[in-house]
Parts: structure tokens; C-alpha cells; sequence
């Protein structure tokens, strides 16, 4: 198996939800996204064959466009919404 | 590759989630969903082919509402609903 | 394109969250996820086959009820859920 | 057309979103879910050869019962969780 | 119709959302949505023969996890999370 | 039946969703998942099968995000997001 390498599998990356702005805590809802589908499917090689499939089909994009704006919620709250 | 104009690539449009009306927050949770897309899928060519395909279908038209609604919610409650 | 009257296209119908009655309220919410659906396909000919497509479906029934569902929990706490 | 009678058309049945108990509150959600499909398709017909076909089938169950989940949560709220 | 037993149909088993531990809490909300599907779907024939089918297919067991997650999220709230 | 093993069922693993970081936090979303699927169908051969099936499959991975993603609402609110 060619193993994604470790810092692509930290559930958290920076390990804190708080982030200086809502551009920055919108990059941490792709990357905790992306990470978890990391934890779920850690095979480099496969990943890459399914982000081919995934990315050029509008139904697997908005999924993906979904979990984002799940996370997004969690983070924008913790960050009082940046108000 | 045909990339996106970086524009297009902001992830927060206005660097802020706070607006003056119920309308410009809606507004804004149209175009976050679509930067998000943008950026997992910045070829202009395949969004453009995939855009054709999704709009046509009901069932990927509601797949986008449901992003937009769930954006929404957090745009609306960082606005504390323009009450 | 035989597209879609302007008034179909506002984000959010009456510009305001606020409602008198919990009714007005769910009225809401089915109307602002209408006019999503309105703003990305505004072809009025193509919103009409797919509507006779996923009206007669219902899994399809049932993924435009989860929309109108989110976009309530909007507007019901918009209005304190009018206790 | 075989419309469906008037009453299975209010979009929230008892006009508030207050009960007395969680089970009333569940059946309220239950009822909220049914009248929003209802609202989409009014034609007992295609709603009763519909029903059929999701209520056999296993992912289409799971779907109303989502529905339900997101309902009850906004109902849940509004009664402050009936503590 | 084999008709599922009459405490199977009770929406909130117990009567109501508090619970002593999270553990029962997370029992609570499987029994929810279990309940939910047997007021949708009465028939112990039909939902025995479903759950053949959903529980040996990953996309109907996530399906149903997710369900469980949000009636989750209503009764961990209930429980201002058993802190 | 090969049973999945006792610990793999408990649903809150650990007894709390309180954790003393957002790593933990999300690794506990991830179990708690995980362990659901395991309650509803704890027969680890059918379960092993059907990972092989998903994990190759972007939509299913997805799937699996976004249950994840709402589990972590729950934990992170739990956690007053670890402010």
C-alpha cells in the first residue's frame, strides 16, 4: 500500500478550531474534510483514482461541497463567527 | 488545463460572513457553495461540462439547494437573523 | 431561454426572515428554497419537465422535503419559534 | 386531479410548534414532514402509488426518517427540549 | 399484514429526551429512529426483508448511521451534554 | 455469525463526549460512528465485505464524511469547541 504520509492523517490539522478569519477557518472545513476521508482511506493510490472519478461528477462534488459547509458550521460557531 | 480566475477561488467572497440584509446573506451562501466547488474542481472546462449535466436534473438541483441551505443557516445565525 | 420572471428569482421573498405565524413561516421556507432552485436553472421549460420528473418521484419528493426542513430551522429560530 | 382534501395541506398542522410531550412533538414532526410533501404533490394518486413504492424500500424509508430527524430537532428546540 | 407490536410504534420510547448517561442517550436516539420507521412502515414482513438488504450494504448502513447522528445531536442537546 | 467483539459495540466509547482536545474530540466522532454501524449490523464478515466496497468508492467515503462531520457538532458543542 502506498500509505498517505502522516501529517495528512491528523484528524484536527493545527489542532484548534480557532482560526484569525473566515477565509482561514473555510481552509480548515476543506482540510478536516479531506483529512477524515485521509483516516477512512489512508491508500494514496486509491484516493487519487476516486478524486479523478469524484471530482468530475457534479453529484460527488456538491457531497463533498456539503460535508464542507457541515464542518464550516461547527468551525464558524466555535469562532463566534468571526463577528 | 483552463483554471478559474483566482477570484473565484476565494473561499469566503468579502472576507466576511456578516451582511446588511437577509438577501446579500443569501446571495453570499450561493456563492460560498460555489467557491467550494470551485476549488475542489477548478478546471473551468470539466465545471462547465458538469454544470450543463447537474442544472438539468432535478435531483442535482436539489443537492445544491441543500448545500445552500445548510450555508445559509450559518450565514443567518452569524447575522443574528437581521433581526 | 424562456426564462423566469424576475419576482421568482429574489433570494429571499419579502427581504426579511421575520414571520407572524409559524404557517408564514413554513410558507417561507418552501418558497426560498423554490427561488434557490429558480437562480441556479432559471429556464422556466427546463425547471417544468423536471418538476413532472421529481413530483411523481418520491425519493425525490423526499430529498426537496429535507431542504424545505433546514431552511425552516432557519426561520424558526429566526422567529424564536414564535412562542 | 384527485387533489388531496384541504386539511392534509396546512403546512403546520395545529398551527405551532409547541406540544405538551416528546411524543406529541414527534408526531407533530411526522405530520409537518408528510404536509410539506403533500404540498409538492397534491394529487392523492401519485402520492398513494408513491407511498408504495418508498415504503418497500429500504433507503427511501431511511430518507422520510432523516426528514423526520430534522423536524423533530427544530421542534424539540422550540419546546426547550420538554426538560 | 403482520403488524409490528404496539410498543415498536411508541415515537419517543420512555416519554422522554433525558437520560441518565450518553450512552443511553445514543441508545435513545437508535430507538427513535427505529420507531420512525416502523410508524412509516408498519409491516414486519416488509421491514424484515428491508433490513436484509440495508444492513449488508455500506451506503444504506451510513444512510442509517447518519439518521442516528441526528437525533443524536436533538438528545445530547436535551442533556445540555451530560457535562 | 462471526460477532464483531464487545467493545467494538458500546456506542459512546469512553462513556463521554467531552475530551480534552479537538483531535480527540474528532477521533471520538470517528468511533462513535463506527460503532453504530456495528450495532446495526455486528456480524464482522458482512461488515468486512462491505468496507472493501467503500472505501474505494469517493461517494461512499463521502457518505461516511458527513456522518462524521454532524457527530463532530455534537462533540465539538459538547466541548464549547475547546475555546
Amino acid at each position: 500500500m502506498n500509505r498517505i504520509p502522516d501529517e495528512e492523517l491528523t484528524l484536527i490539522p493545527g489542532g484548534t478550531l480557532l482560526t484569525a478569519t473566515p477565509e482561514e477557518g473555510r481552509a480548515l472545513a476543506l482540510a478536516i474534510a479531506r483529512h477524515t476521508v485521509h483516516n477512512i482511506q489512508p491508500d494514496l493510490d486509491i484516493l487519487t483514482t476516486g478524486r479523478v472519478k469524484y471530482s468530475d461528477d457534479p453529484a460527488e462534488l456538491m457531497a463533498a461541497a456539503q460535508v464542507v459547509s457541515i464542518e464550516f458550521q461547527t468551525i464558524a460557531s466555535a469562532n463566534n463567527y468571526w463577528r
